[in-house]
């Protein structure tokens, strides 16, 4: 485990410290027994290909091969950027208040597809009154108020839930995004940045260079990832990686959005390596750096749909296979029950 | 369209053959009244990538951007292979009728895939009994039996319904997919040729030379896909070639699942080009011939999750993603009626 600065320690509630320490581990021998469970199944072996990955990897997760928990839940949490102000993205500011307004209306995309799924939603506003500081000029956060948006996400996971997943909602968060993504891996942002909601060519190297002057402003805090946390990201990131680590330590799986969740979880990964494996990359964004974070974790996106809404979204259609797999697994007859010939 | 042969001509149904001649055209005016309704909903344009697309896709099949039956439907067909004396196959003969027990109990993967995403699943034996012709010394069928089968699967499809699907079993008809793809693509067979439903290099060898062997036997024949069908197809395969001609007449929107539904889709379509159109790519399977007729109608597999059971099983999982595309079609705010700015 990464431990954060002694100040931003010091904000933090030394309980969700101490879990986080204590993340478990990934369970081998649950991922053994659904393998065996599916190797009776009337199907040649291994023929349902992810649909039987993505019930091993939950077996893993939850520690137990019978999977009886069928409860899917999604937490979306928005947030407000100062970095807007540089006029990275295509929409305006007040969005943020008015999608909130249309995630509690039931209006949004990822309410429709929670609906589709059986997945219960739930929304957090982590402050969209309030814009987190300009990265290009500050710091996006103090570590009182880091913390807090962390605590906000950990307190949000259910205490038992067959499968999680985080989505957000914050205009200018996938230049926020990129700006985390380029500090973990080190990389110039100019490889990892695309087109956002729909941004031109123009505004996309204005947002680069948005970027770059953000990681030199910080340069010296970006070795710590709860520091890239505090000065680069936020609130809803650090809310979803708080939420992520929450998932981990609960033995809860985790089944990731697109590029700005994905952010978040890379936060929560360096922070706790062990958590990477209570993770699936859900899709894959359009947005060139999520295959790239994703790559640093050996993580390989379960559907490729042209997807770019963010909300959860990508994360809600791939529990709507998992939906699919974990039937096939509760429901198929084994050769035995159904009389039919084996290899 | 293509015509049969005069003596297949005389054992089909004079009223499908003026029906698929008839064949509608896809509805370009439908998938633009689709795309104006996307464009109102609450989220960046485009932005839910291939769900639009599957939603497009329907509402230009029905010619109808409404798109208010809900209703799915996916029809298997059981078929028994002559060839499957061949050795091509690791599964013995007798596991087709056991199956088609299996599919009426319930237990198979494709039942429980139907039930997850409320698909109405119909089982049809088209002969289990009776193998068809070893097309390594014969014909598949005679033109009554093959004009049998494909009448049985026209006359499966529903009056309506809002999306259709076939699925199929059958030892040994990936060997049958794989000769009728060869045929259609004049491609040798080495490289359309995997390994089934789990057989090992040698047993693949075995089987490339059977499907050169059955080509060059009825070489004569394959300029016609009607006496593909009937030479090397198999009453599965001419079954749901029928069905989905039967689904584009009516103007009802067919999943494609794998290699095997998809050799029969490529003969609906040799014979009635016009069919295409009405036809979506659920899923790329592992089959390496899969991806190559898909090629030849410029299809894309929607979902690639290294399935290779068969049976309708990736058809249905595509068929659920296209669960949560019109869930959000059908339920998502308006940018007026949600009071969200818009660009």
């Amino acid at each position: 485990m990464n431990n954060p600065s002694e100040a931003f320690s010091a904000a933090l509630d030394g309980n969700i410290l101490n879990a986080i320490q204590n993340c478990p581990d990934f369970d081998e021998s649950a991922v053994a027994a659904a393998e065996m469970a599916w190797a009776q199944k009337t199907k040649p072996l291994g023929s349902l290909g992810k649909l039987e990955e993505l019930v091993n990897w939950m077996a893993g997760a939850h520690g137990d091969a019978t999977l009886k928990d069928d409860s899917f839940q999604l937490n979306v949490f928005a947030g407000s950027h100062g970095v807007a102000d540089e006029g990275v993205s295509a929409f305006p500011n007040e969005v943020n208040a008015q999608m909130v307004a249309n995630f509690h209306a039931g209006g949004a995309g990822i309410n429709a597809l929670c609906n589709a799924y059986d997945i219960k939603i739930e929304i957090f506003d982590t402050g969209v009154a309030t814009q987190t500081g300009n990265i290009v000029r500050e710091e996006a956060m103090s570590a009182a108020a880091c913390a807090a948006a962390f605590k906000l996400g950990w307190e949000s996971v259910p205490e038992q839930c067959g499968l999680f997943a985080v989505g957000e909602m914050g205009i200018a968060n996938t230049t926020i995004a990129s700006a985390v993504i380029a500090a973990i891996l080190g990389q110039d942002p100019d490889h990892l940045t695309g087109l956002g909601s729909g941004i031109d060519p123009e505004r996309r190297a204005l947002k680069i260079g948005v970027i770059r002057r953000a990681l030199e402003l910080h340069q010296e805090a970006l070795e710590n990832p709860w520091e890239i946390m505090r000065c680069l990201g936020g609130r809803e990131l650090a809310a979803m990686a708080g939420a992520i680590l929450s998932a981990a330590s609960r033995r809860i799986p985790v089944m990731l959005d697109g590029v700005i969740a994905t952010a978040a979880a890379a936060l929560a990964f360096e922070i706790q390596p062990r958590a990477a494996a209570f993770c699936f990359a859900g899709h894959c964004s359009v947005e060139p750096g999520h295959i790239r974070i994703l790559e640093r974790y050996q993580l390989k996106p379960l559907l490729d749909l042209d997807m770019r809404l963010g909300e959860g979204t990508g994360a809600a259609v791939a529990m709507g296979v998992v939906r699919g797999a974990l039937r096939a697994y509760h429901e198929m007859a084994t050769f035995e029950s159904a009389g039919v010939s084996q290899l």
